[in-house]
């Protein structure tokens, strides 16, 4: 039985908390959060203790630390519970500053801790059966992948003001996404960005609407489309040109019903939002976490997979702005030791 | 190069009239029709004579006769042209009384011409993509067929009342349909039907909403759903569950736009009609009947199955008469010699 | 906080003891089964008691009990618990005896305690859905509905032999959905029965392919089609035709992927069987019955709807036999008191 | 009636010789080919006359010519033909070179003959309904566009070394369809492109699968892919997100038919090449084009399209090579007046 101690007691944080609960290996332990009313509000609800941070952190009883806190507080935590010889789920990203991931991935390596990053999208049975046709050479050789992804409304400004940016906090699922399907990360990234949605997101220095075009080195190709709304709901969609043939996730439906009349033939809509959609995913996400922590495997999404995408989305940023292409070497130079 | 004589310049005629015009193998030399105005119209538009039906049928010069005249002339006009030599491609049904096609039947039998029924929908790219899957193994054996057949609107009333009624006039392209797919005539017929779409129809002694159900000699069991009216166009649907899967031929759209909204998605409506949805059909129809004439080889759709198909109609007014199911030995025996 | 009591601790058991063990407001205090282990498993599992049925149905503090238990000890057990006060959720079929079913009917009737029968179906999303469309007048005036129901797998002989038969055990489903759709029980009701799937089947005096046929005394028509064995998964689809439109409620499948390679174009199979299927129905139904009981409204199916559901698989069954219809009144008059 | 003078007689000549004919506004009269076979051929087959490109060109009984030859003859032969007064209908692309097709298009504005250019797309059923949905608002501002353009196969590589590239050859089309759906050129192009189906191809200079993003003044985003080769045929979608939803035109598939096995669910492929899926388009650009010079009204795609499609294609060539944007206004300055 692994013993969990939950972190931040928030809106992400109450999902994790159900998957850990339902996980027949796993129990939730201890909650912590900025607010104590929060943490002690979730802990009843599971029979667990609402304690601070560093409580969690410290005690030898707790196996794995869930880190669901924002992401400014990532790193330290990362460092401090392997520190303490936890393993380690952390939401993404890893943090805003691609410099402090990389050093919280220096110091993290040499501990050998299991440390997971949230891209829950991975663990979607949609994109996971997708993967598995993929490696099992159902269209032969990848080559052309299109990854969409629109969200169904901007979420508030004042998010968006602290978010990092769209490259940074929404396409950086589907830069994971990429790397999940093309099995490397890419050599050159071009990205442009407006401001249509919301005029009060461009003059917040962000973009609302953004295609990504990267490249790999032996030749492949990957396009990424986001935009923070799609009227019809949550657009969730992958699709990947082999050699052989053509694999697409399509969207969840919200039912199956299918209304004809003089006015045409309709269907429902997408499941509206990520909760909705994905709320299986992160019951498998926990369920592989535990499995790598039990039998001392890898874990399926390694930190350093993280600090990818976040320099990734690093790239984008920069290359939206300048307008040309970024190389993938010039960001990741610098940050290497 | 086959010469052709047409019989009848309404609308299905001018519809043959195309497809004669427009292979290669065939000419339209002449056409009849009552209204001798039609007859020169369509003439003219293919460059062929407007003649009577008998000066067609007398004409040493043309081959094949297309009968595209109203229902009980059917049956005279087979006798005549196929007694003049020549061979026939008839509208359906043969006729609306069934001693009548069966008498037609016996004396054309003994003179080996060829003469086929037009029961156009076995040429559907989509129901003969269904047969040959069906005839190639990929579902196994049949077991249960579903036929589901809608009009998008009742005819005129003043046409209900001379069609012969539902079973007759539309429920007989499905009994032949069966027939084509199950490679049998069914053993009992069982009948139910109910004017809901126009209270008119019931009281002109019809039904407009039907459902049958057939069972085969070896067990097999078919099932016919017809309505006069479906509000968002002409329904025609095939599925046949086999012991190794389901084959199921669907609809035809207008176009493949899809419109996602707040208000759901929305696809395009089925063809309209059957003009519109069996107009490819109607030419690969012809093609057959050209392939046949000019091999020798026997039609694809015989006067025997024409007859069938008649005799299935014929039970189900019955069945649906007298609230029980009919066996199609009752109905077979009386008219047999 | 509604205590409960759970009869029977076989496949269904475990899946409502899931579904009371999830409600926020009901609480499993006890399980029964015929095996003492089985019931101490699950009972220790949600932290409950073992107990026998007598004991459960005795206890002062359960208010509520669900039986999940062999359908021929159905009557007896809700005899017994709503004499003890108690209200009852109790898996489908009521009894698979048509005149112990009504008199278990007639004798609950008088004590005013809720009895809601397990007819689950109601509760899928998608058939809610539909449902509630024709509710809201999107398709005008019901007047043809249509049921496929093809289980991918016969069950075990030994279970069709002591099952009551296709139309008792299989399709009643069917009929309740029928019964939930049009609101209303039919006038009149055909049945045709093969045995195409197992020999062996049709030697023990079953069916395993079916279609029938039902009349409403407003002219409206219902299709049912049952088979054993689809080879491809759980087939669960129903349409609705009506004045203005038609509803169709389509099958779940396991995921959206689509693969497009030179074989043609692949999606997936429909999920697999009930347990897959309807799993967020069972959890629905359950809310929908605490619902219910804390409120002192009506269940949303009542034992009457259990019992109408029966007493339609009995007409199925003789129809089928006789070769002819049979007329629902023929059926209640025997057994009304 | 409009005469018509034929320029090429290889396959897309006898496509649009068979669209000519049968338009009843317009008549076949003759027919040139550098192969006076073919022109002979052809000719004969729709009762017009074989002469030379220069006689057609010169007949004053020629009303409209249509250009089916080689791309490098298109320049000359618009000039030759506007200069003799007729109206033009000209196959993509006008030209490789884009100084010498704004040398034409320069030289034929002055004369005020309509040139119309035969980017057949536009006249697809689906495409331009997608296209009268986006203009009745149905989607309220389009944002984001993404176009998916597959070939089933490459062609030789004896045709791909004189083709002018995949973004000359193939995107082309794309270009034009973008400028269709967006109303306006864009104000930036980046490409990238590999050569992954064949590499023969990258050896002779070109690319066969490709990806290109362009940006529009006023902030909207174009998304492009291409690839030489679907293993599963002519992949040819669109869809345009808009600020109230989204549209989409999907595939055409060869038949409606659907197999349900243990092996999955299999619907058709898309229809296989070009003449299968844009067969109707080409008779509805041949009327649209009639109906313009009949009606003395605009071509609906001018030569000013042709060319901005052609500047398009330049753009994305150099920014493939040169790995970075082009602006617009750097590939159409050099080549203005």
């Amino acid at each position: 039985m692994l013993n969990v101690g939950l972190l931040g007691a928030g809106r992400i944080g109450r999902v994790h908390a159900q998957a850990i609960a339902s996980h027949p290996g796993s129990k939730l332990i201890a909650v912590s959060d900025a607010l104590p009313e929060a943490a002690a509000s979730l802990a009843s609800d599971h029979g667990a203790a609402a304690r601070s941070s560093e409580e969690i952190i410290a005690d030898p009883e707790i196996g794995a630390v869930l880190i669901a806190t924002p992401t400014d507080t990532h790193s330290d935590l990362i460092e401090a519970a392997t520190g303490a010889g936890k393993a380690v789920l952390c939401e993404k990203p890893v943090d805003l500053d691609l410099k402090r991931a990389t050093e919280c991935l220096n110091t993290v390596s040499e501990r050998g801790k299991p440390v997971m990053i949230g891209f829950n999208r991975r663990f979607d049975p949609n994109f996971a059966t997708l993967k598995a046709g993929l490696d099992a050479g159902e269209i032969g050789k990848a080559e052309l992948l299109s990854i969409t992804s629109f969200d169904p409304a901007p979420p508030p400004l004042s998010y968006v003001k602290v978010s990092g940016g769209l490259f940074r906090d929404m396409m950086i699922h589907d830069f994971d996404m990429a790397n999940f399907l093309m099995g490397d990360v890419p050599e050159t990234i071009s990205a442009v960005g407006s401001s249509l949605v919301d005029a009060e997101i461009g003059a917040a220095g962000d973009v609302d609407t953004a295609a990504v075009t990267m490249t790999y080195a032996d030749g492949r190709i990957a396009v990424i489309k986001n935009s923070r709304r799609a009227a019809y709901g949550y657009d969730q969609r992958v699709e990947l040109l082999g050699s052989q043939g053509l694999l697409q996730a399509q969207n969840m439906l919200e039912n199956t019903v299918v209304k004809s009349t003089a006015d045409g033939v309709v269907g429902a809509k997408p499941t509206y939002f990520f909760l909705e959609r994905y709320m299986p995913a992160y019951r498998v996400e926990w369920a592989a976490f535990v499995d790598a922590v039990e039998s001392g495997s890898e874990v399926p999404v390694t930190l350093k997979a993280g600090v990818a995408a976040l320099a990734m989305a690093e790239a984008a940023t920069l290359s939206a702005r300048a307008g040309k292409p970024v190389r993938m070497e010039e960001i990741l130079k610098p940050v290497a030791k």
